[in-house]
């Protein structure tokens, strides 16, 4: 399958290259050494992933929000409330970047220790991508869960308003000779990277994406911006959109209701130039990421064996199409870290500028 | 809303005569009184709360199970593996209407004590309606999760065969003033129900529910009979099929490849005319079911306050219709179950007529 990108002007840049100008922005906003390095870490996974809208695409975005004072760069990380396999930690602002991977240290400890470990998180920012919170389980011999809330673009089954967010929830099991399986996936029909796709190239979306102002399906990718809504996985009630709704509601309540951060309507948005509510119900947006050991419930090698064999009966499927094999998650984002970690990264130029603009505001080296 | 039973002949059944002729035929093959009577409760419940399909009408199957020898009526349940806060339940081949919440007892045993619990289970069967399981938990103000695997209808995007089941997944949360939150659902984009249902009435269903024996899209609710497969919620790949299949993935792996069941394709069929595979992968289906103690995070009347506040927020969205509200998960069931409570349960006469012949063969008085 052809990357979306290539159909821009783009450049390819080194893994190196690319981290070190991200770890050097971090610094650059007063994180520290620590911090800087663990944000450009997950944002470079997901560019090297080929999930192009939770990479450096967003670092413009965060130094904006810090600029406005909405992201914290030294926050104190904190832990609000714990029993021996649950936890509330409070983010203190930070960047999402370094908040979730603190709390996933903290539920693989406690996972260690009694077999599983749950902490949800207040007062954070975007989080990145949730599989690379997730495989910080996989890597210990975990199940690996993470999840998130976002700022609000998704209406539910038979509403006209923006209530919840793209809310992704992931999912990763490790497994033997095949790689970890990682369902990674926003509860929307699709999410807002693919309507962006659509308006640059200046082509109409699927209908069950989105629907305009009035409450009326569209297949115009600028509907969102004049007032629509994304849909929930389903995308209408006959097809089950009461399901994303209900996932998504799931995400949100683990997330923000049992956290303390702010849910539905109130998150507030990840661009600056949106105020947040003024009425908050909570802190900052919310995550909750979990830890299960696999020795809790069997054997380590029988699971790697039995997980071998799933992957390996669902991946020899019947299709209906024999040149197009059945996907296993995580497979596809796999294939692109293998070839960008050779290759580089493809940034689009329009990416490139931003980046060396900020690079120029920053007093740091361009790309 | 009119409930498609509606639509038939039926009668009108009370709570507690369909309660104690349910007890009865449980006890006619053998169940103790304590196994009866709760597998009694879980297929009550469901028909209390409108779900038809997942209730009394299933008896007839469960009983024909037992006829083979598939279904032990005297099962002596186990924990197999454990650490403080996991376990693997072995259900001993059992009803999975007692497996489940034997493992579900057990989760929130580890809850109370630990914060949290998590409980596979192998070598189980068909477990009745989810939610009566994550109820357990509620009840105790903790965080309920249920799930499980079933017997293969649904093919993997761009696949043609069937090799996962229905794989329902459901959360519960408690509330305040509000009843709980609970979200139910089938993996696939329709459950098979709803296809029995347009049978039945001679209807065409919508497409994106099932693709025919070639793999293409149709709206013949018999295609399912003719070779055909459910699809994963999403229809298709464009409206994020890819992640329905992921949802169901997740819920075969923490089910089965977990604790040790059959998964994928391996999983014995739930009626007894079809054998099970020749080649089991592991014993029986499999449940996954989880509590978490909603103090292990923050306090309890905050957390019920902020419920309250995003249920409340939810139910006065603005709408496409006017006449159509938002419907917070787990409302139109507690609906039916107050008037059923009430007024009795519908049961078609076809339900009647099966359930009064196999009091017949049982010895066990009529309904």
């Amino acid at each position: 399958m052809v990357s979306p990108t290539l159909l821009y002007l783009q450049m390819l840049i080194s893994e190196s290259a690319l981290r070190s100008f991200t770890n050097n922005i971090f610094l650059a906003i007063g994180c520290s050494n620590e911090h800087a390095g663990l944000a450009a870490d997950v944002l470079l996974l997901s560019d090297l992933r080929g999930i192009d809208s939770h990479g450096v695409a967003r670092l413009v975005g965060y130094v904006r929000l810090w600029e406005k004072g909405r992201i914290n760069a030294n926050p104190n990380i904190t832990i609000a409330h714990e029993t021996p396999t649950t936890a509330t930690v409070d983010g203190d602002a930070g960047l999402g970047l370094v908040v979730a991977p603190f709390a996933m240290k903290l539920a693989i400890q406690k996972a260690a220790q009694y077999g599983s470990g749950w902490v949800a998180v207040r007062n954070s920012n975007h989080f990145g991508i949730a599989g690379y919170h997730a495989l910080m389980a996989v890597e210990k011999n975990m199940i690996g869960f993470a999840m998130t809330n976002a700022s609000p673009l998704v209406a539910p089954t038979f509403a006209n308003e923006r209530l919840l967010g793209t809310n992704p929830m992931c999912y990763a099991f490790p497994a033997g000779k095949y790689p970890p399986v990682i369902v990674d996936m926003a509860t929307s029909a699709a999410a807002n990277g693919k309507l962006e796709i659509a308006q640059r190239l200046g082509k109409q979306v699927p209908e069950g994406w989105i629907q305009d102002a009035g409450g009326n399906y569209t297949s115009d990718p600028h509907a969102l911006k004049k007032g629509g809504s994304l849909l929930p996985l389903g995308s209408d009630r006959e097809h089950g959109s009461h399901k994303g709704f209900g996932l998504s509601a799931t995400v949100d309540i683990l997330s923000a209701v049992l956290s303390g951060a702010n849910y539905g309507p109130w998150v507030p948005p990840f661009v600056a130039f949106l105020e947040p509510p003024n009425d908050p119900v909570g802190l900052g947006i919310g995550h909750f990421v979990g830890a299960m050991r696999v020795d809790g419930f069997r054997p380590m090698d029988e699971f790697k064996t039995h997980m071998d064999n799933w992957i390996a009966r669902f991946k020899s499927a019947s299709t209906v199409d024999p040149g197009q094999k059945v996907v296993i998650p995580g497979e596809p984002e796999l294939e692109a870290e293998t070839g960008r970690r050779k290759n580089g990264i493809p940034l689009i130029d329009a990416v490139v500028d931003d980046l060396n603009e900020l690079a120029e505001r920053l007093k740091v080296p361009k790309l």
